[in-house]
């Protein structure tokens, strides 16, 4: 918690040991509902029964905005001590995408108990939303937006929407449906407003849609989000009939979510959606062993490397020493390569046809920078360790080799599973690794037999 | 280019080449902006001179736009074949922020030529955006808004940014502004929209107000965004006095940035803004030079750990083949655990003071990863490598040892380095794994001399 909210907190605490319930109230309407959601998760370590009060002092409709930021445990926790009544009262609120982020969280006995507090049409509707696959285009959208015909004129358009507007998760921008809710067109309220009044939808309304369908996944719709700088963004169904939007609040949760399994993906991590704080150890865990196991196991096969030239070794011990270093180097180099070019696909900046320009820029960089760290490792080992030229020349030229292999791979492997439909984050640090690591040791031991002469 | 934009391309050139002008001109004003940027692009590869029929076909409002979405490199070839005049009328159309945007890329002699075409008013604000800091809020803030006077009726209100709006980045909020510009309130376009006719804005604004100064870093302003969902944000001086606004299509860009920036620290890689294929190589030698050089020079210390114990080493050269595994899994434990800590860090789930729970969580994880591991290596050492008992012990012992110390060690450094105001993405993979590196190894050959009784 930041100074801010710590000064928030301790008031909250202090009005209620209080017990002046009032002026705490007064205190939670100025406060924004994100922060009363984070003081009552801070709370629910310290005091858990004075999270139910806060909750319940708050007027409704701020309750339920403040329910939709809190953390599935403590909605749980809320969930439970509510009577029905209160409960009925809180969904009822709840903005629609709200409702079945929170449903799709909650166990099947408290999702029972909501369904039986709604009408028939709307189960029918939540049961539908609660199909859409986690991650698709469907599990994103609201269906409060506000819905015109083209034939209507501004005046009527604007007092449709102060008649509808409500509740609606946004009016700035407006769909035009046909009779069947086909979707003919959007409509921004900046042009509604900006329009004369007897003007006709039809020849305000933007009929060049972008839009999506429900089955579409969540990071193409960030795509196109990113792309176009939008705001809304319809869904249709294969008939074309409007079904919900996407707003971009959500479109920024995405965003990172898909940033998050990318950087765990690139460190050998199962994806997963829990926080750090909350997962169970179990969890936490499952999500770190298999790829840990798989490249254990395949680092056994570069350690086969060094039995096979154990000669070589005993001959020369000393070159045992620099095996840590070209190992680390080829892995950071590679490393590096295939994080900017997973990067540089992630946004779109690299293709696949892209992959001989990839290839050509990773070969000319990792010259100059395998030639750089060889020089230096030369002159280091002259002077510092004061190793035999030979030697020195075995060591700085497998670095130089490695570096150069290490970055032409590491910079072709994301771009060659992006080409096998892979996702071309698994090709990060940990699996390149690896890789590098067993060719920089058998061009090491190669280099060795050939320049000292060892057989 | 997907296929869409494919076919669009196509299009774009046999029009061209056929000299069907007034054709393409339709097509392109019935063409998103930024698809428009994106064929020209590609066309300036292969027929740059297209690339300046194409701008000159458009009408004013859209080449503006066109314009803001090219590259640095086709604007100023665009640029360079502009006249005078047709240089002004672009730059009159473009968006203050992407003025600004514009101007800090190009060369002096070009600003220069556009800051001579500008009112003597424009020049000054002109001057003073392109002064605030790179990745500051005032380096992402337009000027232009809506500004409203708390006196005004709701009707009153409306009339001002009918005839005021229609050169606005938003009308959807406005700012209410007291004679000496300073910020007094925020209200909706929905508010306005959905209130009666003669209500004041004073009754209708939001006083609880969540805004920014020009110097704030942009990570934190994304932040605000991210927290309260919002979609503009104020931007103030030390008065209080109301110098610009940021928009959200501009803080999504800079959530990529900054997700950009923490994958390049985590892969050992200077920060920088270019995109891939744009950099030169001497650009992108320089981002991956110093650390691998800092990397390379640190993994010779855990070569000389090799090397100390050369006896070892001797005695039983079977203990060589595990180095690579050892190391290997280490890097990859302590990694998991800092870019688990690092990620929950950047997004606000793990604080300062949790660091207990990540030690004691870290803890437990590792235990049960290290024994898991350790214990299928063990098999794997006697029934497969067929190694005697006592290696086998001391290789797997040794494994689990260190990814224990490794988890802890990778779960607690980012803490520690965001404790001393150090960014927490510089400790992981590379920095993180050449340090378990050398710990993995101090383990080994004294678990190796202790059980197999080496001196």
């Amino acid at each position: 918690m930041n100074e801010e909210m710590t000064m928030l907190y301790e008031e909250m605490m202090r009005l209620m040991e209080e017990k002046h319930f009032s002026q705490l109230r007064e205190l939670l309407v100025d406060t924004k509902p994100v922060d009363i959601a984070e003081a009552m998760e801070e709370m629910s370590e310290e005091a858990p029964e004075s999270t139910i009060i806060i909750f319940r002092l708050l007027p409704k409709d701020l309750a339920a905005e403040v329910f939709s930021y809190l953390s599935t445990s403590e909605q749980l926790s809320i969930v439970d001590a509510l009577h029905e009544k209160q409960l009925k009262n809180i969904v009822e609120e709840l903005n629609f995408d709200d409702k079945i982020d929170f449903l799709e969280e909650m166990p099947a006995n408290v999702v029972k108990r909501i369904l039986k507090n709604v009408t028939e049409e709307e189960r029918k509707l939540i049961n539908q939303f609660l199909n859409y696959p986690e991650y698709s285009a469907g599990s994103l959208m609201t269906i409060e937006y506000i819905d015109l015909k083209k034939e209507m004129t501004v005046s009527e358009a604007l007092q449709h929407i102060r008649t509808t507007g409500v509740d609606k998760e946004t009016i700035y921008t407006c769909y035009v449906l046909n009779e069947t809710r086909r979707l003919e067109g959007i409509v921004s309220l900046r042009k509604l407003v900006l329009a004369e009044a007897h003007m006709l939808i039809e020849d305000l309304m933007d009929e060049d849609l972008i839009n999506t369908s429900t089955w579409d996944d969540q990071e193409e719709v960030a795509d196109l989000f990113k792309k176009y700088d939008l705001m809304t963004l319809p869904v249709v169904d294969q008939e074309g009939r409007l079904v919900g939007i996407i707003t971009i609040d959500d479109i920024v949760d995405v965003i990172e979510q898909e940033n998050t399994e990318d950087f765990e993906k690139m460190a050998a991590l199962l994806p997963g959606d829990e926080e750090y704080l909350d997962a169970s150890i179990l969890t936490m865990a499952k999500k770190r062993l298999p790829w840990l196991l798989i490249l254990m196991i395949s680092a056994t096969f570069t350690g086969s490397i060094i039995s096979r030239f154990e000669d070589v070794l005993q001959a020369v011990v000393v070159l045992a020493a620099a095996i840590p270093m070209l190992m680390d180097t080829a892995g950071n180099a590679g490393n590096q390569s295939s994080t900017l070019v997973i990067r540089g696909i992630a946004l779109g900046e690299i293709e696949l046809e892209d992959y001989l320009q990839v290839l050509w820029k990773e070969f000319r960089i990792s010259l100059l920078v395998g030639l750089m760290l060889g020089l230096i490792n030369f002159a280091r080992m002259l002077l510092i360790v004061e190793s035999s030229i030979l030697v020195a020349v075995t060591v700085s030229f497998t670095l130089s080799l490695t570096v150069v292999m290490a970055k032409i791979f590491g910079g072709l492997m994301p771009i060659i599973a992006k080409k096998m439909k892979v996702d071309p984050a698994i090709m990060a640090g940990p699996l390149i690794t690896t890789i590098v690591d067993a060719m920089a040791l058998i061009v090491y031991f190669n280099m060795a037999s050939l320049i000292l002469g060892i057989h």
